[in-house]
């Protein structure tokens, strides 16, 4: 499936949660599948953190080839014969504002001032991606979901739509999410918050103005982030205390692999340690230290931050004295809630708080708990029974 | 109980795990109590992460005048008629090698060099603290210990005392420790070290020779740290999702305490949020802000990556194939082993390995697995259980 974004620009202005006022704003998105003549198939997807509208699919370049592990972030779960299936569906991923991945963001210009917006771009909130995502179907035509899905910030979207507009959506599907973010989960964010903030690269957040990018931040964000994703067991499966192996041993098992065939014929099973407080020592800290790398080049500091606080802020049940029961009364929708057992991110008793609201409002609700090793993670990888999951309800529960 | 640290030189070459030989070195530390006449009393304390030899009592100024808030770290647990009472017993308290309160380490002067050590001071393991250790008992006359005792890597300490020392130890006590750190464990540290290591200020170790203090780093260390030591219930007690109080709140607070006498009369239950990504918005942050600031005025950065260093390196079972009960052979102690439920840093599990070793050998072992909200902290805390289990275990297991 070969996919390429659109982008629409939105002139009627947008009133934010805190007040703000987005004048005019883009919005990028992709779509797959077909839209049926009684406009009755689309399903949105709502991303998380660091993902984008590039859901499913692959990419070409401009000779129009396909580009490399170009496939998108949920390219398992949707397209052709996939659990979410393109050929009954017409599924839209859209990029959230405040994103640097092609809707309107810290790194576009301001055009109050021709200036990148950097720090200054406002601050938004599950509920204004939401109203901003229900005004791009109405672009589309589209007036009413078979569904809206998503996983961890994505399933907090999810939730918001039905609460936001539940005469628009007929299903929720919300993975590995909560209903709002614990002490614990704030802390998390907030010292990968202070490691950009306080990175002299920083500028306040106007790091693009003085040619600068907080690398030294993002790098301990991101690492930070990756170890709240795994497990604590599948970190032990994955790495262990496995010391990384010496660039001398990595040469001597390069040329015996040449030599003999074998990629396991030279790679030594143990080495003495090295005794070093900056270098490496652990194999986790060479895959920390590489994902930290990696995402340093391609996410925005602003764009981080924007997002935390997007996470940290949701919070459906605020206004209602803390009442979860109380907020989820004005959803209409049916659901799918899916958690994942070894999830400490958003555990299943964030999942089963949810479940617990919406019976409480006798809301259609099927919930499922994936007993699956790999974390907060499991959303985006390959388990048979939640991928199972999530084809039976669409089979079987989501008529369009 | 009045107190004040002795320092004692050593002239005698300590050769390292590394490799490395330290040529002299001082230890500093405080002792408790009386020994006895047949020398049967002493018991020797390992401190954790961020402690030192000041493990009870309070210290005075120079006029002699109690200083506030002086008390020991484990002041809860040690003192005349305390758990671990010094009217029975004589208590050691000494700071490691490598720390930066008092014994030798990165903030002194390498007599090789003239310069303060830096990132020049040698990796130190728990296995080179007990031999140092094992030297000041030789100075201060004692050849067998009635029992060491620590929490955390002053745990692990204790265990490896047991294995290198086993005919100067009768009785170990470890609490809420482990046999050695799982990849979670030395991932967190790991992060903590990039933070240090990638402040700009950190000049590769030698900051002290360019007037710098990698302030930016220790405060996301502390942070990280702190987010381990408590555990999720505890921290959404403490904190849960309630916002910091705004400045003119808590003003209008104070002053209607002045006027009414009622503490509670003038806190706003809640505020509407300031929308923000860079500054305070809840508790937890400005919690976590104020820890990693005190910290950062006086820890040392080199300090901070040996010690973490120590907790990843320490893993007796690697010398027999990763097999605990084999390490665990040499053992002669008889042990109290302690774990809280709710630390997820060195988990009940971990400790349960260290007594099925044990027991494997026939060793003598007491296990207290105590029901405590507190997380990691909790073995520093007065949960009256906890104390009691040492303090039963002092009185009636620990002869002198």
């Amino acid at each position: 499936m070969i996919v390429s974004p659109q982008t629409h620009r939105f002139t009627e202005p947008l009133s934010l949660q805190s007040g703000a006022v987005l004048s005019a704003y883009e919005l990028m998105y992709e779509t797959y599948g077909m839209l049926n003549a009684q406009r009755s198939n689309a399903v949105l997807i709502c991303h998380a953190l660091n993902a984008s509208h590039h859901v499913a699919g692959v990419q070409v370049d401009t000779q129009g080839r396909a580009i490399p592990r170009s496939e998108g972030w949920w390219d398992n779960m949707i397209g052709p014969g996939k659990p979410l299936d393109t050929n009954r569906f017409f599924v839209i991923g859209v990029n959230n504002l405040g994103s640097c991945f092609g809707s309107s963001g810290p790194t576009h210009v301001n055009p109050a001032t021709g200036e990148t917006w950097g720090a200054d771009f406002p601050v938004v909130t599950v509920e204004d991606w939401v109203n901003a995502q229900a005004r791009l179907l109405d672009v589309l035509g589209i007036q009413q979901l078979a569904a809206v899905m998503g996983g961890s910030l994505g399933g907090m979207q999810t939730l918001s739509w039905t609460l936001q507009y539940p005469d628009r959506v007929r299903h929720a599907v919300v993975v590995a999410s909560a209903p709002n973010l614990t002490a614990e989960n704030i802390a998390f964010n907030e010292v990968a918050r202070r490691a950009i903030v306080t990175d002299p690269d920083f500028h306040g957040g106007y790091y693009l103005r003085h040619g600068a990018i907080p690398k030294r931040g993002l790098r301990i964000a991101r690492m930070i982030g990756h170890i709240t994703y795994l497990s604590d067991d599948v970190m032990n499966d994955k790495f262990g205390r496995h010391l990384k192996p010496l660039a001398a041993q990595v040469a001597h098992a390069a040329a015996l692999v040449a030599e003999e065939g074998d990629a396991s014929a030279g790679v030594p099973a143990g080495r003495a340690y090295q005794y070093t407080t900056q270098g490496v020592e652990f194999q986790i800290e060479s895959y920390l230290r590489h994902q930290g790398d990696k995402f340093a080049e391609y996410f925005d500091a602003n764009t981080y931050l924007l997002i935390t606080r997007a996470l940290d802020y949701f919070d459906p049940a605020r206004q209602h004295g803390g009442n979860l029961s109380l907020a989820l009364a004005a959803a209409k929708a049916s659901f799918l809630v899916i958690s994942f057992t070894t999830d400490w991110r958003f555990s299943p008793a964030r999942s089963r708080e949810i479940v617990r609201g919406l019976l409480q409002n006798r809301r259609d609700v099927s919930y499922a708990e994936i007993d699956a090793p790999h974390g907060h993670d499991a959303f985006l990888l390959d388990d048979p029974r939640y991928l199972q999951a999530v084809r039976a309800y669409f089979d079987h529960k989501v008529s369009i």
